[in-house]
């Protein structure tokens, strides 16, 4: 009956009304952004010396979210950081998104105003413009696609390929919480799930549950970069896991990475929870994904940018493709470096 | 049984695996296309003096197509189309596409090659470049979400802003015919579901079940325009129905419309069908929808490129916007217009 009530709601205001209510609060930043939404395509200023960037994701209901622990504003943020994440992976800096979604009559449309205000959020977080979209009924669950438009000066792009022998293999920030965030979350679902009279303990899991929940792309290391006069050899972000993305950088640098596992930045919390679910840190630290952070590569005569920066950790180094890509221990054990990442097949 | 081996076909090659099965014999066409899949995101050139334009259109399976009368290599033709076609109506041209799908399991991977072959067609068709998206599954059915980017000199962009009073309202091609197409197609099902030993009659409605199942978008229009030295005031592409969008360029534009019914471009086909199906052709034409044709407004001073051009009609004119929009008949009688269009939810 509820359900009844709510799906009337959609129905009343139409697809027109529906993207008028959710997009109505949304203003453009951007000087390169000339027109948003309300024509048949958003209109974007180009400039000679500069480069666009464009990259999309699909998001899609139990496959890459789950509601019964993602709040609808932290999905909308989090769809947003995933993409415009695929932007600083080439030194640029996003500008506009298209937002398209499928919904299915089960959402009222308070629930995707929820979902909007964390776009929203999101768009003022990373100063981005949405300049258009489309909103369609899908017969199951959730569907975001977004779409990122970004700008990048030529003598700054940063490919996958650019990485060459004896180059430092650098990471930001940690890797591994936001998978042992998912575990937390997974962990207590099935309590509660068992026992609807327990209440989840996710109290001290903040840190790990908001790198899952809403991670920020980031943004901060782009704008260091410019401050440092640094631009990467290399880049791409953890969104499969470390290890999967050290192979791509390998494998389009046409070249190996040495990896040292004492080297990874692993937060003690991430240590603890580690210890606490016997899982393997350093699996968590390489195959977990979701980090977003970004993973680059820096000529030997940038080491001492990074060398002390408590934003960076040196993880490596690129070999000779000869070798294979290597894990090293504390032992100066070497064993094969596997990317297991995200399969969603 | 056939369909768990065809699963296992998907989940063995992995996403990196079919998004490389899927787009490895595209090449990139033009010059502005700098870097396609294989990075974080696609790179584009971009230049002093024009615009970039962006679109997004997602396509979800039982919402805007059915595969039971919907080929997959024309779905993959057809969903480029609805998306190019939102760049033309901007007197721009498409350059580059991404496409992500969520596909379910039941799909094998022949059938996303089958898909895959009609995007190629429609990139070469319309030169357009397919330079990312992303491979994910869904629960349920096929959803097939497009962004594309194109370029148009600064000094030719057409929004659905600039119509003025006593513009000549024009429209390219015929309309109607793709709702009778669906129709048609949708009548044969129902007779196929009664009884299956009937074969479905489809002979003699080529012409409209192409235009529901394959609709090309009008690029030609835009080279048209070229060679006449030609820029529409306003222009939007027909998708939701005649009626529909002449509303929306009203609305953009700050005046109103009268369109003559008599003028309206039904082709003979799509007349005796309408009467064969018992069906208001003229409804067919305002508010069938999905012709991808493209609606434009010309001042008075171009009437003679337009007046006796098989390519166009000239359906009607812009009037102040103190009247309202109107639809006359031949006996001069004046009813308000009114849009219906495709209502998704």
């Amino acid at each position: 009956m509820g359900n009844e009530k709510k799906n009337i709601e959609i129905e009343a205001i139409g697809e027109f009304g529906l993207i008028d209510e959710l997009t109505s609060d949304f203003v453009l930043r951007n000087d390169s952004s000339i027109k948003g939404v309300g024509d048949d395509s958003a209109v974007m200023s180009s400039k000679e010396g500069e480069h666009k960037l464009m990259s999309s994701d699909m998001l899609v209901e139990g496959v890459h979210f789950n509601l019964s622990y993602m709040p609808l504003k932290s999905l909308g943020f989090k769809a947003v950081s995933v993409n415009v994440s695929d932007i600083y992976s080439m030194n640029g800096m996003p500008e506009q998104i298209t937002v398209s979604l499928g919904v299915s009559s089960k959402f009222p449309v308070e629930a995707l105003k929820e979902l909007y205000a964390g776009i929203h959020a999101a768009c003022e977080y990373y100063s981005v413009d949405l300049v258009g979209g489309d909103t369609t009924s899908s017969y199951s669950g959730l569907i975001i696609s977004i779409s990122v438009i970004g700008s990048v000066a030529k003598n700054k792009i940063t490919y996958r390929s650019g990485a060459k022998e004896n180059d430092l293999l650098i990471v930001s920030g940690d890797v591994g919480s936001s998978y042992l965030g998912l575990q937390i979350l997974e962990r207590e679902k099935g309590v509660f799930n068992a026992n609807p009279n327990i209440q989840p303990k996710l109290d001290g899991y903040d840190e790990l549950i908001k790198k899952q929940i809403q991670p920020t792309a980031r943004m901060d290391v782009i704008s260091m970069f410019q401050e440092m006069s640094f631009v990467p050899t290399s880049m791409i972000d953890v969104s499969d896991g470390l290890a999967s993305e050290v192979m791509h950088l390998s494998k389009s640098s046409d070249c190996s990475f040495s990896v040292y596992s004492d080297k990874l930045p692993i937060s003690e919390k991430s240590a603890l929870t580690a210890e606490e679910l016997g899982i393997d840190p350093f699996v968590c630290a390489l195959n977990g994904g979701e980090d977003y952070e970004l993973l680059f590569t820096a000529s030997q005569k940038d080491f001492d940018k990074f060398k002390n920066n408590p934003n960076f950790s040196i993880i490596g180094f690129a070999t000779d493709k000869s070798n294979a890509n290597l894990l090293i221990d504390k032992n100066e054990t070497a064993v094969t470096l596997n990317a297991q990442g995200w399969r969603h097949f």
